[in-house]
């Protein structure tokens, strides 16, 4: 019905969530430039979604450089700016360190590997559904279980099913689940464009509200369990997620539910080994002193604009990635 | 420079709200009716202003007596209605029982109580910000201070100086305040719009940001003191806040920064023992699936939209009224 990015032609196809839900359009990319763009704007979001969108985007470098000329330097720069384009996700450098070793191979093995990583995250995505899951209907004794989720974390954040809305559908499929309560997710509200938008598709019963209701929600009982995605992972279980993220894990702790980070291994940066290391994406201010490009803020206010938060692992019932459920985050 | 309501030639003249900040203009009140519409559309908001309009509503209920022949029940079952237009909101309730017992004596007595219950207010202002500013200049010892707030309780909210923002005004005045960080405070923007306005007019340094970034940013250090108003305290401490002020105090508690509750005496209500006695108001779910009359979620998403939430008292530093520091928000 719909996709989230597809290789064909020699080119990269994005479904443009910038126009969502009021229209469904699709971006042609064929540069390098226009994918940073579309990966600037948030054409194409979500941490699996651009671990793909990175590796396919050394695969358009390619292309380029026959078409332009370019020499071995400056293709090597392009991707450069292409892997450092938002800094905090990981996936997206990850996706392109993927297949940058297969450069000297030629496109033809870089492609493959870009289409490799395309595959492994569907499958992923079906695993760590199941696993979580799973562990819910352990964990959660109450029938029908109401979830509440942030942002947007299905198959327009991935390259299939979802990350923690994949596991709202598993639920969902397997009977257990009654309905979502979806954080608006200011300043860019793709919990009310896409995840509202993605849960109509499926027909899941589901509310919008605003991210400032979620915490009384949670704690007046309306809620059991919590499920996001996240950006990247430190290596103590600390997990950068979408701004408002952190509030629901406060929330969640004092109500005694729990709360579930789902993401794919390709998340968890061992290499950064708490929440402090992480670098927190700073975007225009503007994002938030407009609304659907209206001023709403006097001229003399100033937007202050952190793109994620970091929750810390106390606050993490577990991470669940498509390998196994790290109980209480316990990455290593 | 403005006011929020005034009584004038046997009108009462309301600052419509829901119009700045891009424009400035007046809602002339003759009706109960009018007065209603005018305070479930928000067009006049905050619990202190709320009580005060409350009060000038009977006046208005006894000049439409006149007028329009309404025997004593007819107005009564008005003044009944006005008295419930907004049911979490304590105020309210607690300006029409203020001048109630006066409708016998007339027109005159009424409005005069009326302009009595105004003018306390604006001393209540000063003197709540004056007790509040001595407490967290010494309790805050980082200089310069940088406050956090949420939704609009200045001016704008009162009939004066304002209760949480009002304070604000006071650290700024006594050089002591570097910034604000204002929330946007959806689904009305009531942070965007009106404090960002007044803090604007009053020419204090001041951030906009989202809501769900309010959490980490207290936690992360950039914030020394959370200050908040109130629309209904219980006996317990347990205070009925804007929706989204519950994570704030949960961010504040986590950081060990004091998290401040600044209302008049008048918001204290005895006779609700705790929190859970508190009726929250549920308000039109298109509030959050629209931004500025543009639907934003689709078609089959709905919206679900409390008003207020509460704030447990342990989370709470103190209440402040015109009379006292409630340390702990032990008010009994």
């Amino acid at each position: 019905m719909f996709f989230t990015l597809k290789w064909e032609s020699e080119k990269l196809t994005l479904l443009d969530q910038t126009k969502l839900p009021t229209s469904l359009e699709y971006l042609e990319v064929t540069s390098v430039d226009d994918l940073i763009v579309a990966i600037k704007k948030l054409a194409v979001r979500g941490a699996p979604a651009l671990g793909a969108a990175g590796a396919y985007g050394v695969a358009i470098a390619l292309l380029e450089q026959k078409q332009k000329n370019w020499n071995q330097t400056q293709t090597l720069e392009k991707i450069n700016e292409l892997r450092n384009a938002r800094p905090t996700a990981v996936n997206l450098a990850w996706g392109v360190d993927q297949v940058a070793p297969l450069i000297e191979n030629g496109f033809a093995d870089v492609l493959a590997k870009a289409e490799e990583i395309a595959a492994a995250d569907s499958q992923a995505n079906r695993q760590m559904a199941k696993l979580a899951a799973d562990w819910i209907e352990q964990k959660v004794t109450k029938r029908p279980i109401r979830a509440l989720t942030h942002c947007n974390t299905g198959t327009l954040a991935t390259t299939d099913w979802g990350t923690a809305l994949g596991v709202i559908r598993e639920l969902f499929d397997r009977k257990v689940l009654s309905e979502v309560f979806a954080d608006e997710t200011r300043p860019l509200l793709q919990g009310a464009r896409l995840t509202a938008w993605e849960l109509s598709q499926y027909g899941i019963p589901h509310y919008v509200l605003a991210d400032g209701a979620a915490a009384s929600t949670i704690v007046r009982g309306e809620v059991d369990v919590v499920l996001i995605g996240a950006d990247r992972i430190a290596a103590n279980g600390d997990s950068a997620n979408k701004i408002g993220s952190f509030p629901l894990a406060l929330a969640a702790k004092r109500a005694g539910i729990p709360f579930l980070v789902i993401a794919p291994e390709s998340t968890i940066d061992r290499d950064c080994a708490t929440g402090e290391e992480i670098e927190i994406e700073m975007r225009d201010g503007n994002e938030v002193l407009e609304l659907q490009g209206i001023r709403i803020a006097p001229k003399a206010s100033r937007g202050y604009n952190p793109a994620f938060d970091v929750t810390p692992h106390d606050l993490i019932s577990a991470v669940v990635s498509e390998k196994r459920v790290y109980e209480g985050a316990k990455i290593i």
